[in-house]
């Protein structure tokens, strides 16, 4: 059977055993197995959120409330937006899939950072875009300008904080470079983690307010996976101006979000303390992952997220590393798939890094 | 902005209060507003499902397991199929999408049934493809093979048993119409409502083993949604040939199908006698709905799912009755917009029924 030509440049995504099975599998027992590989909220989600969704599972019978009402008005009113302005996706993952498909195809042009989120390229692929990477690793906006003027992309992916790297790029200095892209060129700025880059360095903050002020082609995106603790359940969203907005949303399946999603999701809203307290115990912690840097002699990325990214010596491996920490239970990422020879490590809580320091001081 | 031309032929939708609410405008208390509209199961999900669910509140934190080993697992053993023949979507919906999306471009052409899912028609046009449509209300397969000569058709949708109708094809009709396809048609074969039509009449039963066997291009779609009481947790799946599949996988966003849903979905399967006493009860109550049109002289097409269509006479109007309806707190499906003079009931428990027939009686 002949499929669609776009389909042969992309990869089957291989679904492997689950990681834990694989450690398993080395005799080790599932309580002494410690994923820092995923940047979950290492605190789980608010007790609050669980509450509220154990008192509704019966509605697991029904459809969600595609009009996702409660939620909306809990994001509008946070972010002092209007409902016409934002779009719910499963997982901000979606967002970026409705965005391509509305506004690239074969012929487009994309710009990611070097080191960026690895999904922009997927769905970029998904419709036959072409991907343009910078030569820096961390956002460097001078050469993302000249890119910028030399191929003329549909749409600049903006990743602040950054994945897999952790830094973020100074707010001030990205409106700076939004004033001089043209109004037809889509600019998605992707927040996954800006509640930790924002709480660490206010230089940091993008607000969307603002940006929707004052351009007419930028999309900001934000998820319920990292800071709110809800990875598993598929919340994510974007906000725009209502034209933009207006045509992702013709794109948007209908239910997109689970009635159990909805309710996590709105209730995880009204309980920011715990939100806050997760991120203050974040960052008390990473301090640690700097000092354990320092004391190796290894580099050490500023992190404004919930993970930290250890760039190794010539004399070791990131590879060998991260393989001789999954046979005793420890799951990291290796990054050298980004052409990196490092490691990124979640920050857990206190006992899961004290394990990870245990594990990693016999090895670098 | 510019965006894609495809999608300028796409209707934003406009998502609306949910429905509750409008009938609560009329003044009618939550408790007395009975919705009979989205086919959902009205028995709920098992309660081995909440309670598994329950369970596992606190996995909301963590991401899904992305290669879906205990719902691949059960399915595969129900089905007897192997785990490279099976892909799993947010919803049959995603499967749909997927398909769509690997199979047509603007110069597809997909061939369905005069009335029948809308989704098929919505995410055709997400890739700019044309639809042709039968004459005939229920699938008709010398007309199907008619229009596939003339048309020479990219995907054929059969929809059995059909939504919004009811009615289903017979099985050696349609493993006939199928050995006359040829192998670069995609023939998709939509059993939302199987569960339903195969305990009803087995002469209407596909087994997805049989279509695998016998031919290379038929993918077989089923869901969680209806029988299994899951219409909120968006699982469906579809069974086809390795090489079909593949090619979906490489359409499929990671992490597709939430944590709960997964454990819901798993755990679902496990309680089969669950979902056969509620496909029982479902066609007790179905033959009080056949009593009723009979004694008001309407018609009711014979039904293998959890609703019934009843198709109201001339002097009759199906919007200004289900809009009636909706005043008095009764939510059904006005099927106005495909062009028949009916409205569409889901088949609720004893109760919803009696309020069904004691508020229609005083309209019809």
């Amino acid at each position: 059977m002949k499929f669609n030509k776009k389909l042969e440049s992309i990869n089957t995504y291989e679904a492997g055993k689950p990681i834990e099975l694989v450690v398993r599998e080395f005799g080790i027992e599932p309580k002494d197995i410690v994923k820092l590989a995923s940047n979950e909220n290492p605190y789980g989600c608010s007790p609050k959120v669980q509450n509220a969704v154990a008192k509704i599972i019966p509605n697991m019978a029904l459809y969600p409330d595609d009009s996702m009402t409660k939620l909306k008005s809990a994001l509008t009113g946070k972010y002092a937006i209007e409902n016409e302005n934002l779009i719910i996706g499963s997982g901000s993952d979606q967002v970026i899939e409705f965005i391509m498909h509305a506004k690239a195809d074969e012929n487009s042009k994309i710009l990611i950072n070097s080191v960026t989120f690895a999904m922009y390229e997927i769905y970029a692929k998904h419709v036959g875009a072409q991907i343009i990477r910078t030569a820096s690793q961390e956002h460097d906006l001078d050469e993302f300008y000249e890119l910028y003027k030399k191929e003329n992309p549909d749409i600049i992916f903006l990743c602040t904080p950054n994945n897999p790297t952790g830094d973020a790029i100074d707010a001030q200095a990205m409106m700076e470079f939004l004033e001089k892209i043209d109004k037809d060129t889509l600019v998605v700025v992707d927040c996954a983690y800006m509640e930790y880059g924002a709480y660490k360095d206010a230089s940091k903050k993008v607000i969307p307010k603002e940006l929707l002020n004052k351009f007419e082609n930028v999309i900001y995106l934000g998820t319920f996976s990292k800071a709110y603790g809800l990875g598993g359940m598929r919340v994510g969203y974007g906000i725009s101006q209502k034209n933009i907005i207006k045509e992702l949303y013709k794109l948007r399946p209908p239910f997109n979000i689970t009635t159990l999603s909805l309710e996590a999701a709105s209730v995880a809203l009204e309980d920011e303390e715990f939100v806050n307290n997760c991120i203050a115990l974040n960052f008390d912690e990473m301090k640690r992952y700097e000092e354990f840097a320092n004391e190796k002699k290894i580099d050490i990325i500023e992190s404004y997220t919930n993970f930290v990214t250890l760039c190794l010596n010539e004399t070791q491996n990131s590879t060998k590393l991260s393989d001789a920490l999954l046979r005793q239970g420890m799951i990291v990422r290796d990054l050298s798939s980004y052409g990196m020879n490092a490691i990124r490590v979640t920050v857990g809580t206190k006992e899961q890094n004290s394990r990870f320091f245990e594990l990693a001081s016999a090895l670098i």
